[in-house]
């Protein structure tokens, strides 16, 4: 049985010592890289025959999402069976939550069944916050309103670095709706603080004020996002803003904000072009970029995995991957 | 890997023989107190490092719930994957049901596919009655109806004797909408037959016929439910009630049977608040009683997870908990 | 630990090559031969105290149901269970289709985790053959729309031989609405290249245009149908159709296509009467039939977890059952 993790590229002696995965903003420089290489050394594993390590056997990971995301929990569904850990799924349709229980309560119910790892995506911001603070189990941001996606910035930095070979210094676009996204905010922290040049580019009614006060540029021009970017990140466009008249229609969208391989005649060589998914292709996206030769979209998932491989085992604080493996 | 299984404080020579656990009604004091002797050995695996044992590895069990609960399903889930069964969730609104299948060919097909264990919780009472006898695999009654809720019971016993040492003896009173309550007429059948004094409270609507002839005292007066009990034992009142003018108001029950502190001001020193959850902050159960001291509201739950890894151990009629293990 | 796997009866040196199961249409007879002795050796499995063998440990199967299916569903997830792959579900209603994504881009999504097989149902005919054309992990079709439902043919097969001891010239009749059932579909293409004289038998305006060319004999008169068959395989009437007026009333369907006992007075001796389930009582088949001395229709349950177990194996590659066993 091979369960042997590869040793990481970078090694770093820093130790993980937080209890939960909250967002980008409360993480070090230093972590961060912790986890880009931890996540380096658990991405091989599913890529062997069986891609299964014992490294969290015997404990039990809860999907909490009270915001429904197939993507997103099978992502952290499936790494937590890879690493052997017992995950049970809850979801808001069929929880308690309809007859009337608090959050803490639900989370104290969990709790009173010795969980390990909470998983929370909700449409609220802070909610993971409030309850890390509460728990005694590790907490796992997987979403929480317009605030932070940690997990997936974590795989955006590290699918730049491993098709880059480093994110100091490299020119980032992101380019949609930065007003409601929680992937743009997460990315923008850890992209600046690994070095990064941000600039975030939309409509002006998508826009947060004072978002230049996060170190990031701002632009409505997405020729003036393109010009120089190493990597463009786009957005997925939600249909709920056009109902709330905040883009006129999609098809204007995609007029002035949607990328296709015209609009990338001039970008740089080896432009990396990134989405978190599901893409609407024909809006933000067209599939001549999505399924071209710079995109990495695929990669992000494959990627996401394995971050959340890292994270799970991070907070665990299980000391070493085989620790167990007879 | 430490599998080991504490041996049980009061050793009983008694067998489990039962292929079912259908309702505490049906169990003799002796079978209740083998549960509750097995519990005790489980319920330490949960607070272990590694939460497995391979108690019930290779067997299946089958989670039928054609009532909506994440709380329950949750914690039998829990209680299996714990001891290595696979399970396998169903619900109501995912199933052949809808397809107008019978419950019994439901159950009849389930059991080609050769499970072991069905868990069933349905809005009728007897159902799970009906299945056990038409069954070769082992039911064991999640809920049904107005009637039973056994593994409920049997968490409650298993934490008063935790907390008091004894059941033998001791008031414990009851007080909500005893005429609905599965929990209510479960913890009646056992708290009798282990020698505790029983008294229900409740509206004169929401209390059944006759229901002294169970060997309780009835009382509508909620001081006099609380004088001296050594154990309160509250129920989730439930707004469809007040829609069927059962009570005329979530206020006014809460004004003559809700729990406050000022209610247990003259209370026993040493009294235990009990509730099945999920708890109506506020309507039967303030919080500065439902988190204050006299509360075992989240021990219920953790010995929950224990008592329902001894009925699935003991039902599946393995004859020892580490047999399997290396 | 006892793991082994009994050598299949009648065994055959044919390797499996395919990635996929798709459809009985494309598959050899000699295909159709070794999912069958593969199957007989996997049926013994679920008959042991511990079921499970490592068969396919570290494998990752999907099950991806666009159409609501339990039976179909919970049989492939515990097939895949005691082969000991982790398994994840994901169905429409949850899933990121409400969010717009394209089939494939969510089957592009899955293959970056690094999946091993996806086993998809889906209403249109011919999802699962486009998925496969574009997937590197192998696609199980778990039925589409009215085209095929590969393993369920292959169980009735697999039933068949196992209760006649073969299927070369055998008469088997089918009896209901051939025009939308996968079922029927797949029987014909693998009885017919099994041996079987295939009779169809149901109301005209069920009945497939020119269905006569795929090799059947078709009547309108069920004693017609019945009278020389050694298997009778009724399908089961959806209410759809008759709010379509394809047929004018259950209880005329009934009268003129049901099967009671009394229609089975002049069957042959050791007549098979089979039914893929969920049946409708009192509709297609009588109760008095269904649970009578000829039905299989719960050995075709069992057998279909036992089919289910081979092609899972057959199409994951692995050389041997037991190969990873210690």
């Amino acid at each position: 049985m091979a369960t042997t993790v590869a040793p990481p590229q970078h090694t770093s002696t820093l130790q993980w010592t937080k209890k939960d995965l909250l967002g980008l903003r409360e993480l070090s420089t230093e972590e961060i890289q912790l986890v880009l290489q931890t996540a380096e050394s658990f991405r091989e594993i599913s890529l062997r025959p069986i891609k299964k390590v014992p490294a969290l056997r015997g404990k039990t990971v809860v999907n909490l999402f009270f915001e429904p995301s197939t993507r997103t929990r099978t992502s952290f569904e499936l790494a937590a069976k890879r690493l052997s850990a017992d995950i049970v799924n809850i979801s808001t349709q069929a929880s308690s939550l309809s007859k009337g229980e608090t959050i803490l309560d639900t989370v104290r119910n969990l709790e009173a069944l010795k969980v390990d790892i909470l998983v929370i995506r909700h449409a609220a911001a802070g909610v993971p916050h409030l309850v890390a603070r509460q728990a005694t189990s590790s907490v796992i941001n997987a979403g929480d309103g317009a605030h932070e996606h940690p997990t997936q910035a974590l795989l955006d930095l590290f699918t730049i670095r491993e098709k880059k070979g480093r994110i100091d210094g490299l020119n980032v676009s992101i380019v949609g709706d930065i007003m409601h996204s929680r992937v743009a905010r997460s990315n923008i922290w850890g992209l600046t603080k690994l070095g990064a040049r941000v600039t975030v580019c939309g409509p002006p009614t998508l826009m947060p004020v004072a978002i230049e006060q996060c170190g990031v540029r701002v632009t409505y021009q997405l020729a003036d996002a393109i010009n120089d970017a190493d990597v463009l990140m786009l957005l997925r466009i939600q249909h709920e803003r056009q109902e709330a008249s905040l883009i006129p229609s999609l098809r204007e969208y995609r007029l002035r904000y949607g990328i296709d391989k015209e609009r990338l005649a001039h970008a740089k060589p080896g432009l990396l072009v990134m989405h978190p998914g599901p893409v609407n292709r024909g809006v933000e996206l067209d599939s001549s970029v999505a399924d071209g030769p710079f995109s990495v979209i695929l990669d992000q998932v494959t990627n996401g995995l394995a971050v959340r491989m890292a994270v799970l085992y991070l907070v665990s604080g299980t000391p070493k991957v085989d620790e167990e493996a007879a």
